[in-house]
């Protein structure tokens, strides 16, 4: 037979999916056969892994049969009763979701057609930009400094004035992904002002808030104005990936819509994984394993910094994030991190370029949670190295 | 302050997704205080809660930091293999889904715009249902009885006549929710036949092809066009829902665009569920609890049918289903199953109306995998002698 050709099958959103590169790259990649500063992996010496099998005997003793059931398109009461005491959230501003990605997705769906505008900072997540993209929806993207939310009132303002629909502003206020950086309270209130003036809905995405590593917390943009922020929370950074679960913590209308919508998408979050995490979080070991998560990757960000400040070639600048998984680094103008991808790879080391974030060829994103120290150690002299002969 | 009026900020899928009656029923009704043939749930007493402890163990040991770490995007390998052996699909044509609903609502995702049509059968599931039209893809249905394929193809050739374009068929060969029917042999060759010729895909939904109470297996649609239809399965009825995990085996030309749109959903499925399905699955441990699970429910189906045989008023007729979850009654003309619910749930039974089905009012679906037979019997005197009143 011949082959068939599936290409007129397929809708219009097919036509604006995009992969992630990162993904690709695991894909022909052994992570653990070079020094990998790409992808966001936790580090595996913060998975509760003695604790898995007494949780699930736990969770089968107390719950019995409906640990393996259906549960409810919310979430699990349980869960959603943890959430909101740790959180200080209200339970009918609380819906579980298969993973923050999944929160993002479902965000997306409820919110922007095709050629409306997210508007978001440059750098910003990519799985985001994919989400937003695959339902082509338009990315109009600032820097985070010195001033986004003046930008992003010129963008409403004259986006409106053009006809077209802003379906929301996405944030990672907390140790940003890619870039790590951090908003202040004030950059916060400012941007929570513009998005009353202009009267545009807020997705805050907050998987990493927990991880910080110096500093005091600053008010999340949902607790400034609950009204009109959908925020994203995480059990990856905090428990485990491999369980898949997030939050959402929004207005009920919003929620609601969500809601509906879940049902579709698939039915309910993964029950037996929602019964683990509220028995992890609710009896107290999720806090104990996030303190030890904190000093770890606190002793990792530190190495990090002067492991850059010791070894990288002058005219290379990094930023110094207060939490987080990732730091970012600027090389000087001409450089092409694309480019010399490949370079890094045959040598052994591996990281994001900036480029897949938006942001310019001279920037890469490199993550500092997943590696011992002792290879970071190693990776990092390796990179150092490479990039001083290639500038 | 005032609040907030938030219809202006939906995207226009928003207005097409419509709720789940199934699940309003049980958030305000519970399931256990009364005799429910409502829901597809299957049975407690089919969960292998006293493994799971010992489950979790055996992952933790074999697969240590992966089983809680992010996974690939097509299921972990371990689990894909499994499912391979077990089906004989090779690799490259399975993508594991995080449920067999997002096998339904990705595939929708990748193939239906607004406006496209997709064919099935009526009744049929009604989580497809939400999917189709959440998408603003349109519905035209047609009874599996007695000429399906002629009417499929008479309609995919009006609707194209018409500028229209048809997404897909979708269909539940054995033991179709809700009606309990399966597809012959015959009637199988006869849909992949017009689909052939007529230049469509089918998706199959198949998550209770393994509950087979009597006969012989019939080939599945997938088996007779590997190069045009998409089968979904799921580990729901085989092993426990609360995992959310299903698969999805077709050609690698559409699962690659599943592949990438399921990045941006929730970047994989969950990763722990996963191995705990391919150590229950590979070890031997399901195909025990299949043979278990399936002599349970033959005895339910069994005691169904002779109650009702030996209740039912004259002028109510059912399906006999050969496998599944589900029986489908018929009652007089002029029966309203939506008026006659407020008045069989006072009394203590539930049920589903069949026009949530898209069929007709004098139609209501009943499961029996979810009670003890005790309470089957029990709620079917019940159910039997309301009926007796109501005619």
């Amino acid at each position: 037979m011949e082959p068939m050709d599936y290409s007129g099958f397929f809708s219009e959103d097919v036509g604006s999916f995009f992969r992630s590169p990162v993904r690709e790259i695991f894909k022909r990649v052994d992570l653990g056969s070079i020094y990998s500063f790409a992808g966001g992996y936790p580090s595996a010496d913060t998975f509760p892994l003695d604790r898995m099998a007494p949780l699930a005997a736990r969770v089968v003793e107390k719950y019995g049969a409906k640990a393996l059931q259906y549960g409810g398109t919310q979430g699990v009461p349980e869960l959603r009763q943890v959430l909101s005491d740790r959180y200080g959230v209200p339970l009918e501003n609380i819906q579980v979701t298969t993973s923050s990605q999944q929160g993002i997705d479902v965000c997306t769906r409820i919110l922007a057609d095709p050629g409306d505008v997210v508007l978001t900072a440059c750098p910003t997540y990519l799985g985001a930009l994919q989400s937003f993209r695959s339902y082509r929806a338009e990315v109009c993207s600032f820097p985070l400094r010195p001033a986004f939310a003046q930008a992003c009132r010129e963008a409403v303002r004259s986006l409106r004035a053009g006809g077209r629909k802003v379906a929301f502003l996405y944030l990672i206020p907390d140790f940003q992904n890619p870039s790590g950086e951090t908003l202040s309270l004030e950059e916060r209130r400012e941007i929570v002002a513009m998005a009353r003036e202009e009267g545009i809905l807020i997705v805050e995405d907050s998987p990493y808030r927990e991880l910080r590593y110096e500093g005091e917390d600053i008010p999340s943009l949902y607790s400034l104005a609950p009204e009109r922020v959908l925020h994203l929370g995480s059990f990856s950074k905090i428990f485990a990936p491999g369980l898949r679960l997030g939050w959402i913590f929004g207005p009920p209308a919003l929620l609601d819509a969500i809601y509906v919508c879940k049902q579709s998408l698939d039915l309910c979050p993964p029950v037996f994984d929602q019964y683990l995490a509220a028995e992890f979080m609710g009896s107290g070991a999720l806090d104990a394993n996030l303190r030890k998560t904190v000093a770890l990757y606190r002793g990792k960000r530190d190495l990090m910094l002067s492991l850059l400040e010791a070894n990288m070639p002058a005219g290379v600048r990094w930023t110094h994030p207060e939490g987080g998984l990732f730091l970012w680094l600027t090389l000087p103008e001409g450089f092409d991190s694309v480019a010399f991808y490949e370079t890094a790879l045959s040598a052994g080391v591996a990281y994001v370029a900036g480029s897949f974030f938006g942001a310019g060829a001279n920037t890469m994103r490199l993550n500092f949670s997943f590696m011992t120290e002792d290879r970071i150690r190693k990776g990092l002299l390796l990179l150092s190295d490479l990039i001083r002969q290639a500038i």
